[in-house]
């Protein structure tokens, strides 16, 4: 096993089918990460993770380091031991978090000081703390620590961040000495193309073994980022993963993919299936309608997910109006194997050479994004 | 298979081993049933139910009644395919929740006017009512509609209850027609023997297939159950099941298989679990406790479940602090295991003329209600 080989099996445009593999197994590409922030992927087992296809998960850094602490982590195994998990994993880097929701933060090139969202204690990450952090975790994708910008931003204020970011890499790669773990860079810039050509240039300048997409989905119009997609992911090194943080939906999924993207990860599925949301071959579904009391069908059929196999939507309606914890079980089994199932079937159109055919009917099927 | 047949095997002293056969298959008593109020047993899918070594399951009649409603339930093929469970269910008859839950309630012999705990709407329950909807249900064990006494009532009260429970009793037996379903009566009567006894013969002067003490767990010490119980569950009738209601801890399991007692159910075990509580064959732990930050033992060494085959305590710690629902789903695991463990050696001890020892030794590990 080659750690951090990435093949390139099969393209149709600037899509690809490929692999990478991990000091924890090989990943089939273009594939959907399963966001697992605090050690558990809500509401589910790993064996469940598994029933449903999911080949990797991810965990959170910031979050991992405030409660129950990395120490704790690494004295117990390491994450996967941790939380039974024997795939692989990747971490984020905690710079989303530590922006979007620690308090009284101070920045500095130094790295960030904040209070903890849990209990206002002080903490400080830097890129080598960040670094640290994931190692201890035993993380096999380990994402650099970077400044993730807010929307909308001015051109000043974007261009501090790049080069924050920038620097915070060149450190991030200096203090990432374990030898099993593979380092993502993150390529920042916001939404114009021009900065987020150069944010490339930037960090690809330093040669890594994945890079990533960060500062989408941070509360921007969804067709700012469709729009720059297609110029800026085929861009980015053909011979190295590429991965889009934080997005999306089903409908992002597939136009991502087309644009040359590997790799995602998204609580959507997970979150909005605790709050009754369903998604299916037909579009995006509340199990609360009023229609569904007394019907006997299954969620969707085209699909043959535990929940689909053995429930109707009557009892599903029913779990989900008595606030049954089955019901947040079944809903995110049921979405998180409907999230892999359209990353399988994306990976075998493309090797049978089928992709355009199915990136239009997936389209088709899966309205914008406030549809699905 | 001959529903309804009762076999005792074993006794040793007033405890039996024996069989319970209903139109979901046979039950080895003594057992303890798994509380599924809402077509639910709280946070378990029902492969992880009979993983545990779950026989059968309670589903509540005020509460189905209630939400979805029974009519619902028996058009999407009745209770056991709703929730998917193959096994016995047993349904309470709505007696005890009308008179804990339910509002601005208007109780005459003709039955019980109450208002809605959810949204305040009027519903009346008679003896024929509440057997209407259990066997719209399909339920395989249903309960006499009575009343359950508050603790502590004055003698008036405690006759009046009695009379009416009795009267109702006649008339669930005139209503009960279904006859792949057994019914059992309950016995109530306080707290005093005397009136115990008295209601003991009037219910079971009524011919049913099963009969059980009701009225206990009401906010009674728990000694004077304890002190009653072997006074009355040797007098109720030798050929029949015998079903202590709502009870209790594994102490109180303990003590009341002792006294004759074949089939209970009890909340306390998915409940604390979704609170942090675990039981193990050395006493009730808090899995909150500061010293498991780090432990990466199991829960029980003694113990064979899922949740200790796989997960540390630290893990647990984490997850309920948390709040992560994955935490209660596997303490919930481990709490349902150790009970139905519990009483599978309480079964095989029977069978090996070895309960004495069993008992005694449970009793010492198990101290009483406020220890376990």
């Amino acid at each position: 096993m080659n750690i951090g080989e990435f093949k390139v099996h099969h393209t149709s445009g600037n899509a690809r089918r490929a692999t990478l593999t991990t000091a924890h197994g090989t990943v089939q590409t273009p594939v959907f990460m399963a966001v697992g922030t605090k050690a558990t992927v809500k509401a589910m087992s790993v064996e469940e993770l598994k029933s449903c296809g999911t080949q990797i998960v991810l965990g959170n850094t910031y979050h991992l380091h405030l409660r129950p602490g990395e120490q704790t982590i690494k004295k117990l195994g390491g994450l996967h031991k941790f939380m039974n998990w024997d795939g692989p994993i990747l971490t984020d880097s905690g710079g989303f978090q530590v922006f979007s929701l620690s308090n009284l933060r101070d920045l500095s090139e130094k790295g960030v000081e904040f209070r903890s969202h849990l209990d206002g204690s002080k903490y400080f990450i830097s890129p080598e703390k960040s670094m640290e952090i994931q190692m201890d975790l035993g993380s096999d994708i380990i994402m650099a620590f970077d400044e993730c910008l807010k929307y909308p931003a001015e051109e000043k204020e974007i261009r501090r961040s790049m080069d924050i970011t920038y620097k915070w890499l060149v450190r991030s790669k200096a203090a990432m000495t374990r030898p099993e773990s593979l380092l993502f860079g993150i390529v920042q810039g916001g939404l114009s193309l021009k900065h987020r050509l150069e944010s490339l240039e930037q960090i690809t300048s330093v040669d890594l073994p994945g890079y990533a997409l960060g500062g989408f989905s941070v509360g921007e119009p969804i067709h700012l980022m469709h729009e720059l997609l297609p110029d800026v992911a085929p861009k980015m090194p053909a011979h190295k993963p590429r991965y889009l943080m934080g997005v999306g939906t089903p409908y992002d999924l597939i136009k991502a993919v087309d644009a040359g993207i590997d790799m995602f990860d998204c609580v959507m599925p997970t979150r909005v299936a605790r709050n009754g949301t369903i998604y299916t071959w037909n579009g995006k579904v509340s199990i609360k309608r009023a229609e569904y009391k007394e019907d006997p069908s299954p969620l969707d059929p085209e699909c043959d997910c535990y929940t689909c196999s053995n429930y109707s939507k009557a009892y599903l309606r029913h779990l989900f109006l008595s606030g049954e914890i089955l019901g947040s079980r079944l809903n995110t089994i049921h979405n998180i194997h409907f999230y892999m199932k359209v990353m399988e079937k994306a990976r075998l159109h493309l090797e049978q050479g089928t992709w355009e055919a199915y990136r239009d009917d997936c389209l088709a099927r899966f309205v914008k994004r406030d549809g699905v």
